[in-house]
């Protein structure tokens, strides 16, 4: 399979351009027009069979291999951020207060050019590869449940992904079966008591006590009610009441953030987040309104799948290392594929070997390797080519 | 009215024989037997009307004026307590763990004296006194209650009574108009969670938590709940949880008293330290059990019948001051004569001017300056003459 | 004493055109301009002795009896309040968003007519009246310290002053002995946490959970560590925390007030608010801010001179009822005053009978019986009168 | 290999009868006499190389196979439980109140009848076996130290150990790569306040609320001061305070326990509940004392030397399924030997097939499935072959 390495290598430069020319022109989620158009175009110009609007905004090209057999599909998210970019870059973003700040332009051009290659050895393949481009990643609902509705996953036998990841060192590829990204979800919490002058507590519902109550007792969710061989965490990040420092606050809002990788714990911290709610309120005669709004669900990755696209990766000249890493608490619609079909979502290092630290993803002056593009179309690729060839009946 | 003063000085030493004798002699509440058979002899002998197991154990006696008028009654209370005296006196306590740690003893001598003295001014009284000797002061539910279903308050217009104080100065006479007295309240809440293996909380309700959020909790009823004017105190005396330390404790026991001086504010703690187990129970799936015990109703002064009293204490010539105080956290079942006819109890300094401090009442070393008889014989015994002159008609 | 009665309802109109005068033309506390220079000039044009400028905006100033004697002072204060009046009067203030909606205007008339009054009587009186015209009594730091550095209780033996009182029915006078008005004191206290990732907290220090303890804490302060025969509340008026809800909040920012009666309390309060955040935040390697803002002292009636008052006011006619009124929980600057000198601050009933409830104080639409200025100036006139005549030597 | 079965299901039937011997005469943790001397005679009558008193109390044999290579360590323990067996059986516990509960009497006869099968097959043997009999695991400071202090690791290269698991199905073994077991700890928090009348608070220090506060507060070091990725608990077994429910309590007793399975996490707690127990009691002006008990170090498990064991056990037929477990929350001491040499300590199921459900371990009617001896033998011995072939050189 050096085939595949040398194609990709001699597209490197036009991989890079593609990205460049996607991060200068970048497009908010579900608000994508120019970008899917891009997409599409540049499939159809390779022959493959193009879907577009899938699910909305989605593009879905498909190569069918000269032989019969399996189909795997490869998925890469399309959407930008609404961040005014900070870096002073040739291809800096042309859009005021849009930037591609988390990657996606690079994992577009890698499936694109992944795409180029592998049409180019069609003659040596068996069965079929689905390349998802995904619209919307980064708002809720995500792009991904409407696309896998309007089918993009039928007929698919597995599905990788990857996210070129700045934090981690170029060359290394980072796998974790079971949960890998967390559901990352929302609560707020609005406790009605009766404002009234502040020498006169016993006539008004003290709002901010009983909101200081909850933040408190909600610490044993995590301490008391889940097990501590499982991972949780629920942060209060706003806590906003009263208007005067002299009046007793009728209203006091709290809002959270709530990080689990397993249903059950999910379930059991949203029903317990309302029930001490309920609770302290009702202890004190006040009134609330909770609200849970609910993430992505968890990226849980397969763990056959997972152990096949590690050795792949081992195979590939420019992975220095396969590591297993730490979940990561935070969210990505991949999860609703994999809650289709199997397969495994990956890290692909993209640190400058020069950076001592890397800009955050979602940050202003963020940017990444554009050599980590080529590793993880190499590596991707070569899952794909040798899944393809393993279930080849 | 300078004979009173007179014929009390007189009979002193009597007084005093008459408290050493029952001090050496002590009955515990609701076990009263020869006291009040000594005190029902000595009313009889001075040639009262004696009405003996009224309410149980009480005695009252009723001197006629040799005129009609208004009645006023007197009280003392006869009961000691379950302490071993450790005092060496002449007059030591002859009963094995009981001691008259209290001073009802000097109220019994007070009381008796003053009866004497009285009827010995008969022929120029106008109007009858009422002298109830109450048994078990010191023991919910109290002797005042049934004494006073008998009938001990019939026909009875004013009620005074005092209590001798070893931490006040002797000379002193303090007073206050309303609440002097506290409801002194009992309450045990009984947490029932689940338990469990201390590395498994998840599967165990931890009582020890909901206990310690409890007694967090139901600090906001004395600071957030009652109005800030009002008196009002809540104590957990006691926390009782879980029997090895690697054990998810099953079960919390919290005890604590309640004291307050009015029966809205009592009232509403009561309801207020239910509702917030209750809230704090329901949040975490737990039981509970809640018990509150009232002891007696807080002791409230008629504002008119203290200033009538008051002024009868400036004109004692041993009273060097008599001031208004604060009130006291304890409870006294004088609370019931003043819930049904007017009056007033008030304080008697008894603080030798050679002690630097005096022992507590309740104390096994506890002892007052006898002449503070003498003082509230005078005292109530001039209230009473000033009380009868003033309203003959 | 009938003549000044005679001469005040006499002057009723007048008194009423002048506070009609001053309402519709407010000046906010610190900015009195019109208002000193008309009073000074009423005061001068009776041919009293008038110092302006006093303490900075301040008028005081002095009848000079016929015969020598002793010296009383009474004070009104004349500043208006930021509000904009929502009355539809004829007298409607005339100045955008500033309006006398505390009853200022009614003070500074009542003391204005009477001094016409007092000085018809002056041939009469033995002894001096001063007449303290305060400015900015509603903004700290008041204008009562300064007036009195500025020499106005200078010669003085006793103060009386007055607020009248909108909830408080017309006709009655209220008295209280010791404090009667609280120390309104503020504070605020910043938490600094260290922010961080929602899903990291192990990195960050979360101030929103230490803002949580701390309120929750601070009860303990009033249930606790203050008697619970002393009056105190702390309010907790704004919590305010983060910017997102999924980011730790690296600072929390709490502010409330203190109301107290006596210095040892509030120095406590003090003491454990600043002890208690100290140790939250030490205990979780947290910065903290912390600044305790002193309102006025409490104010404090001294006893002789508040029964001197009560038994005057028994006295005028117009006073159907003299009470004893439960202490306020707001601050006024009257206190500086009392400290310096014996006196008495007390509540002039000013609801108008067909009202049933009435507009409080600082509200846009107060207004309060006019005839209570009546009332107001023939109890501390009368007061003043017997005073110099008992103290005449 | 299949020579060291055959010959184990030889000797079946005197491991079985080797264990209910040892059943039958349990000794209590550090005061083995018997076991060990009976360990020892059996190796020697093999012919073993056999060092007594090892550490104390613990049992060495070495068996020194024809050829040189590797050493190999196997490890088992021998002390019983003070628990009264309940259990109705034939080899019942003839030890009033001490029991082996926790079936180190089958780790026993597992190790010495694996050690006569493979003493059998020395000629084939290239390195070394050490039979590690350790006295004391179930009781602090436990004998795997001293006798590793005393040399029992010396040469050794590689360390293998089990537990017979009666809640895990017979015919299942259970990996885990890294921490396996944990360090459980234990904490005692002693609050010193200063007692007082129930109705006075203000003059006393309130052991019980800060106790309270203290228990509420350390939720947060779970909650919030550990990452959510990492597994730890803390859970306070007992709370002590207070003497009577109307009198502040001087005292509080906090006990608890605390299980983690990384150093840096279990000192980050340690530091923590004391920090905030010192900033608990500083804000309230109380003392307090804090002892913090190390239990065993977690017991943490070497990938290659794991997934070599678990390689051996698929090997073995009657292995039926070989998973990866859980992390327990219980404490062994086999942590010290992983510290000094790599190797595994794996679970062996010993749930016989007809029981539903087994009773835990440690309970008085704890039994396992003795089949279960049979396959750890086979699964420990073959590791032990297959890495002593390995490894030859």
């Amino acid at each position: 399979m050096e085939s595949l390495a040398l194609l990709l290598d001699r597209h490197y430069e036009e991989m890079v351009s593609i990205r460049r020319y996607l991060h200068a022109n970048p497009e908010l989620s579900f608000q994508e027009v120019h970008t899917p158009k891009f997409i599409a175009n540049f499939h159809r110009e390779l022959g493959l069979e193009v879907r577009e609007g899938v699910g909305g905004r989605g593009v879905v090209a498909t190569l069918r291999g000269a032989k019969p057999g399996k189909t795997v599909a490869l998925r890469a998210d399309f959407d930008a951020l609404p961040i005014q970019e900070e870096n002073d870059l040739p291809y800096k973003s042309k859009v005021d207060g849009v930037m591609h700040a988390c990657g996606h332009d690079g994992h577009t051009a890698t499936l694109l050019i992944l795409a180029k290659a592998l049409h180019q050895m069609r003659e040596a393949i068996s069965g079929n590869i689905v390349f998802i481009h995904q619209f919307a990643e980064e708002v809720l609902p995500g792009g991904a449940k409407p696309m896998i509705e309007d089918g993009c996953l039928d007929g698919v036998d597995v599905i990788f992904g990857t996210h070129l990841w700045a934090p981690t060192p170029l060359g290394e590829i980072h796998v974790r079966k079971g949960a890998i990204m967390a559901a990352p979800d929302m609560f707020e919490a609005v406790i009605h008591g009766t404002g009234g002058h502040g020498a006169e507590p016993h006539h008004a519902v003290d709002s901010v006590v009983l909101g200081a109550q909850y933040v408190n007792q909600l610490q044993t969710i995590v301490s008391r009610r889940i097990s501590p061989l499982k991972h949780a965490v629920i942060t209060v990040g706003q806590f906003e009441a009263g208007t005067a420092y002299n009046v007793i606050a009728e209203k006091a809002v709290i809002r959270g953030t709530v990080r689990t990788f397993e249903e059950d714990v999910r379930n059991r911290i949203e029903r317990e987040l309302e029930a001490l709610l309920k609770s302290v309120c009702e202890g004190a005669n006040a009134a609330y309104e909770f609200t849970y709004t609910r993430g992505y669900p968890p990226v849980v990755n397969h763990p056959e799948e997972t152990d096949f696209l590690a050795d792949a990766a081992k195979r590939v000249p420019d992975v220095a290392a396969v590591k297993e890493c730490e979940p990561f608490m935070i969210g990505e619609d991949f999860s609703y594929y994999l809650q289709k079909v199997p397969g495994t979502f990956f890290i692909t290092g993209a640190k400058h070997p020069d950076w001592e630290t890397a800009y955050p993803h979602h940050h202003p002056r963020f940017n990444f390797d554009e050599r980590a593009m080529l590793i993880a179309a190499k590596t991707m690729g070569l899952a794909t080519l040798q899944y393809l060839e393993k279930y080849h009946k």
